[in-house]
């Protein structure tokens, strides 16, 4: 197997010789941003949305990046020719950087890495069971690394027999830790949550599909006990159908016609062919 | 200047040769635990609460720790002889270690690094200016490397002219990013925030102090503005007077009467001589 490359600050390495500093404010304080996304076909699928909202988060947590725009366009254009993956996620992480003081930003380090990654169909038919979990992120706006409720809830969710964990919080559902939540009401209304949550590329296309009406709205708990359907979105996951939430199924516990035709209109766009 | 040592899952290496992998679970998911001790002349303060804690997060976290309790604390030895460091502050962390997928824990990196410390008497008479900022930190009883909200918030608080950050949650008082928080009402009682806290070691040695009523007790919002006098506490800044939260001045804006009490049956409890 040929050994992948890597880039970190601009320069390209091979992946394995890549380490990170220990005072690196990521391992010491747990903060950074990053996002992911898929290349199909050698394509990178809704870039310019990745890259606006890497440069957003950064922002936002007061991280400098070394590569303008254009310049991390670039840099992912030549990982993928050297790694020639043309089906493959690619992850940009922003770190914190080495910190003299363990506490306050240093350089961050910029790393742009790209893994084997094929969307599978099959998924879709099983669906997904989810529990719901009290629970709101930090800074929910900004894709940063946090992570630490969804894996330490992991346990939870497997001794529940589940595959995800929805989040809500004061009465008010958000989403899951890695994907944006979506649910049809009686009136074949396609809700998700509007406050809150991470603004996933993918929910933002959703909304933007046609044929129903689509809409960011406040869910109650209450009201998941009302929906026909409901599914996630991602941009690993597409859509996915949620089959049962705690212990309601929803409809007959299979995908339903909503989201079967949303996601049918989501791979057309992506041009994922199965 | 001779290179220092670090404790890296038992083995004792120089420091600037540590690299972790960029695939470790904290960089990728912001996942580890932390603690952080500090030794004077030598003699770790404190040393079987802070390894009680550490095994404690850890536990908590789903992270299995490579040495046994006796083994940690025969490697701290060690890496004290190797560096003869007598004042310096110690950091035991263990991070979610290289993961597969990502997301789930892998085989945890356990790092103990030791790095020159030294208290400062002088900082006491300052005092701290804190602002108050609504934000409940997530599983505040573990010590995990979240600090995102905190370091997120240093500009805000630098240009407050503040210090530090005060957290509430529900108009109830909870702690600092890195201290707990302790004031004193009007009856002369001392009071320190009971729910929702990291439980800190010098808190607790702080609630064994003698010659007042010490308690843990809820601390509305409201309260503060009464405070006769209030302080923080942590391993590093052992008990740091508070002189004003927001543009509330407490009682003259120096370090108060108790406050000076306390911290001086602290240091003598810790045997610290300046």
């Amino acid at each position: 197997m040929n050994e992948r490359y890597i880039c970190v600050n601009g320069e390209m390495i091979q992946a394995n010789s890549l380490c990170i500093s220990a005072s690196d404010l990521a391992i010491q304080r747990g903060y950074g941003i990053f996002d992911f996304l898929v290349t199909v076909n050698g394509k990178p699928i809704f870039l310019e949305d990745h890259i606006h909202r890497f440069y957003s988060s950064a922002k936002s947590m007061h991280l400098p990046v070394l590569l303008s725009q254009s310049a991390l366009i670039d840099a992912i254009e030549q990982l993928m020719q050297k790694n020639n993956l043309p089906n493959s996620g690619i992850r940009i992480t922003l770190t914190g950087g080495d910190s003299p003081d363990g506490y306050s930003i240093g350089n961050p380090n910029l790393i742009i890495s790209q893994s084997p990654f094929n969307y599978q169909d099959q998924v879709f038919e099983k669906g997904l069971k989810l529990i719901t979990h009290e629970h709101q992120r930090q800074l929910p706006f900004i894709k940063t690394i946090d992570y630490l409720k969804a894996i330490y809830l992991q346990p939870t969710i497997k001794s529940a027999g589940a595959d995800d964990v929805l989040y809500f919080f004061n009465g008010v559902v958000t989403e899951c830790p890695r994907a944006n939540f979506f649910m049809v009401t009686e009136q074949n209304e396609v809700l998700t949550p509007k406050d809150n949550i991470l603004h996933g590329v993918t929910r933002k296309k959703i909304l933007e599909l046609n044929g129903y009406q689509i809409k960011a709205s406040d869910i109650s708990i209450q009201m998941l006990a009302t929906a026909k359907e409901a599914f996630i979105s991602s941009s690993t996951k597409n859509i996915l159908p949620v089959i049962s939430i705690g212990n309601k199924l929803l409809g007959d516990g299979k995908p339903g016609p909503i989201t079967r035709n949303l996601y049918q209109q989501l791979i057309q766009l992506k041009e994922i062919s199965f």
